[in-house]
C-alpha cells in the first residue's frame, strides 16, 4: 500500500539554493579537495586542554553542567564575556549578554524577534550564506548594502528595514575589512533610521595585517560614554574560530531589551544551551586559551592565505580578479569574463576533484553567477596548490 | 541623550503568558520549594561516567568532536539511535534519524517546516508549554485533542491541520497514559486526514506501573511491515530524562523526506550540534547507561510520586481532585471549586514559599485557570511535604 497523502511542507522550503546541499555533500567525498567550507585546521585544536576542561567541568559542577540551565546562559559565562568585551569605549554587564549555540543561532533568533513575514533586511552584499539560511523561513526582502556605499545610500537602505546586517571584519564571503569612515556612516544611518544594526564578527581575531578599526558596537556606545550599553548595534561573536567550532558556543552583546527578547525566542528554540559546552567555554576563557591560540593561528593561516594567492597568481590570474584579504578565511574572486557561469564552474570543478563555493549562494536573489569563494584555512599549501590546478583545469573546460 | 527610537519587535513577542517568565525566575529564589519545573534529581546524574566519556571523546576523536559536524548529526549516533529504536514493529535506518539539541529543538524545527503563519495545529489538551513556546512565532490556531476523544472527534480535529501533536506516555502536564485504543484511533485519524502526527515521548522510560501500549510510530509502521519507515508519525525522543538534560541531545525518527526537511531547517537554526555532546551521548548509549540508570530512576521517582500524593491526600483532598500518574514527573490537580483562580494561587503560593505551575500556561488560549501542575522528581519527600503544606496555606489564603 502506498503511503497516504500528507500535509505539505511550508512554502519557504521550496525556495533557496540547491547548490548549498550539493557543496555540503560534495565536500566530504574521498579525494576531494575542499576549498568550499569555512573550516579551521583541526591541527590547531587544543585537544588536551579541552579534554581536561571537559572532565573537570563535569566533576566540579555536575548539577550546573549536567542539568537544565538558564535560558540566557550560565551566569558566570555571561559575566566573563561581558568583562572580556568591555573596554574604554564600551561598558557591558550580564544583562547585555546572551550565550547562543554558535553565531548562527543568534541569526535565527534575530530573525524570530525582528522579522515579520516578508519584512525588509538591509544586508551587506554579497551576504553570508548562513544568514540567508537563518532568515529564509521568514521570506524577507533584501536591500543591498554595497561595499563603499555613500552615507546617502546607506540611509536609504536602512530606512524602513527591520534591521541592517554587516560583517565588518573580513566579511564572509569577500574577506573585506570595512574601513573606519564607512563604519561611522553605517552606525549613523542605522541610528537615524531607527533600525537595529547586526554586527557579525566571527573573524575579528583572524587579522593578518594591522590593527582593526573600532567595532560598530563601540561606535554605537559613544553617545552615552560610561553608561551600560543600550545602543542600536547587536554584536555577535563566537568561539568557533578562536578556540573550536564543536563547542557551539557563541554570544550576543546588545541592549538589555534586545537580549530579553532574544532569550524569549531561545526559550522556544531549544530551551537552553548545554551546560557542558558552556562550562568548557568558561574554562577556556579563564585559562586565556583564545589569547594563547591567536598568535599561532594567525601565523598558520597567513601562510596558507599566501600559498593560495601564489597558486591563484600562477594559475588563475588571466581568468579571475581578486583582492588580497587582510584577514578571515576566504578569497573572493570574480571572473574577468562575464560569460563564465560559476554555477556551471562549480559542477566542472567537482568533476575535477575540487569543491569551491559559487557566488550565487551569497546573493539573496541567487542571480550572481560571476564569482567564487575559496577557503585557505583547512588545507596545507600543497593541497591548496593542487586544488587551484584542478580548478584552473575546470575553468578551461567550462570555457 | 535618550537612545533613538528603534524598529519594533515582531508581533508574536507581545503574545504569550507572563506567568512563564515569573515561574522561571521564581524557581531559583533561595528558600523557595520548586514544584514548578520538570527537573530531574541531580543525585541521579552519572557524574564519573560522563566525565570520563567527555575526556575520552575529545582525546580519541578530536577532529570529529571539536570541528563542525554534519547538520543531521554524527552518523554513528544516528545509526545507534536507529538501531535502538528499531524492533519487530519498526524498521529504521540512518536516513530516518535526526539528532537535535533536546526535544524542544525538534518542536521548533517542526514548526518551521510545517507551519505557515496562522496555520492550524491539533494538539493534545492541555498542551506542553514548551511546544506552545516553540510554535508561538508562527501564531498557529489550536484545535484541542481532548482526553478520551472519539474517533469522529479526532478525525474532525485532524482534518485540515498542518499536524497533530500528542504526548502519549505520561503527558506533560497531566501525566496521562493514552490507552491503546485511543492510540490506534489517533493514528488512523491522522492518516485519513493526511496530517503529520508528532509523538513527543520524553517520559517513556519513567513508567511506574506495567508495560506501555505500542508507540504511535510503531502503529504507523504496521501497514508496511518490514519496509524502512516512511509513515505519518514523527517521533521525538531525548536523553534529558534517561541520562542528563545538560547534554541537550534529543532525536527525531521520521520518514526520510521529513528528516531531510527538518535538517534543512536546522541548517538555518544552529548549523549543527556540538560534536562533544553528541560523542558523549554515543558513548553513553554504547555503554548501556540509560538501561543501567533506568531501574534506579524509576524506584527513586516512584517513591517521590507516592510522597507527593500522600501529602496531597493529607492537605489538599478537599480542594483539588487528581489522578495518580502511572509515570512521568507530574501530578495534575484540578480545583474542586470553579471559583479558585490558579493564576492568583500561583502568586499566593510564591508568597508562601512554594513555586507551582498554573494550568493556564498549558492552555493555548491561556484561559484555563482551574488547575495546577506539581512536580515530584526534584525534591526529597520531606521537601515535597513541606511544599504541599505551604501550598495548602496559600489555597486557604486565596479563598
Amino acid at each position: 500500500m502506498a503511503p497516504p497523502a500528507r500535509a505539505p511542507f511550508a512554502a519557504w522550503l521550496a525556495g533557496g539554493n540547491d547548490i548549498t546541499a550539493a557543496f555540503l555533500a560534495a565536500a566530504g567525498r574521498p579525494g576531494m579537495i575542499n576549498l568550499a567550507g569555512g573550516l579551521p585546521d583541526p591541527a590547531l585544536f587544543p585537544v588536551e586542554e579541552l579534554a581536561a576542561l571537559a572532565a573537570a567541568a563535569v566533576r566540579e559542577r555536575p548539577a550546573e553542567v549536567l542539568g537544565y540551565g538558564p535560558v540566557a546562559g550560565l551566569p558566570a559565562l555571561r559575566d566573563a564575556l561581558a568583562s572580556r568585551l568591555s573596554g574604554p569605549a564600551l561598558r557591558l554587564g550580564r544583562d547585555n549578554l546572551l550565550v547562543v549555540s554558535g553565531g548562527l543561532q543568534a541569526l535565527d533568533l534575530i530573525g524570530k524577534v525582528l522579522l515579520e513575514e516578508g519584512a525588509t533586511v538591509a544586508a551587506q552584499w554579497p551576504t553570508y550564506l548562513g544568514a540567508l539560511d537563518a532568515w529564509r523561513p521568514r521570506r524577507p526582502r533584501y536591500r543591498p548594502l554595497m561595499p563603499g556605499a555613500t552615507a546617502t545610500e546607506l540611509a536609504a537602505a536602512c530606512t524602513g528595514a527591520a534591521f541592517a546586517y554587516a560583517v565588518p571584519n573580513f566579511s564572509n564571503p569577500t574577506g573585506r575589512l570595512v574601513p573606519g569612515g564607512e563604519r561611522h556612516a553605517l552606525v549613523a544611518a542605522a541610528r537615524a533610521a531607527g533600525t537595529w544594526l547586526v554586527e557579525d564578527d566571527p573573524y575579528g581575531s583572524l587579522g593578518y595585517g594591522g590593527p582593526l578599526p573600532p567595532r560598530l558596537i563601540e561606535l554605537a556606545a559613544a553617545d552615552r560614554p560610561g553608561a551600560v550599553y543600550d545602543g542600536t548595534v547587536v554584536y555577535l561573536g563566537t568561539l568557533s574560530k578562536e578556540v573550536v567550532p564543536g563547542l557551539r558556543v557563541g554570544w550576543v552583546a546588545a541592549a538589555p531589551d534586545m537580549i530579553a527578547a532574544l532569550a524569549r525566542a531561545r526559550q522556544g528554540a531549544d530551551m537552553c544551551g548545554s551546560g557542558l559546552t558552556q562550562a568548557v567555554a568558561l574554562g577556556a576563557l579563564a585559562a586565556g586559551l583564545p589569547e594563547r591560540l591567536a598568535a599561532a593561528a594567525v601565523a598558520h593561516y597567513r601562510g596558507r592565505r599566501d600559498a593560495l594567492l601564489a597558486a591563484m597568481d600562477a594559475e588563475l590570474a588571466g581568468r579571475f580578479a581578486w583582492e588580497v584579504p587582510e584577514g578571515g578565511m576566504f578569497v573572493w574572486a570574480r571572473a574577468r569574463d562575464q560569460g563564465l557561469d560559476t554555477d556551471r564552474l562549480f559542477d566542472a570543478a567537482l568533476a575535477a576533484g575540487v569543491c569551491i563555493t559559487p557566488g550565487s549562494v551569497f546573493d539573496p536573489a541567487g542571480r550572481d553567477r560571476g564569482a567564487i569563494r575559496l577557503n585557505f584555512t583547512l588545507n596545507p599549501p600543497d593541497r591548496l596548490a593542487e586544488g587551484v590546478r584542478r580548478l584552473a583545469a575546470a575553468v578551461a573546460a567550462t570555457g
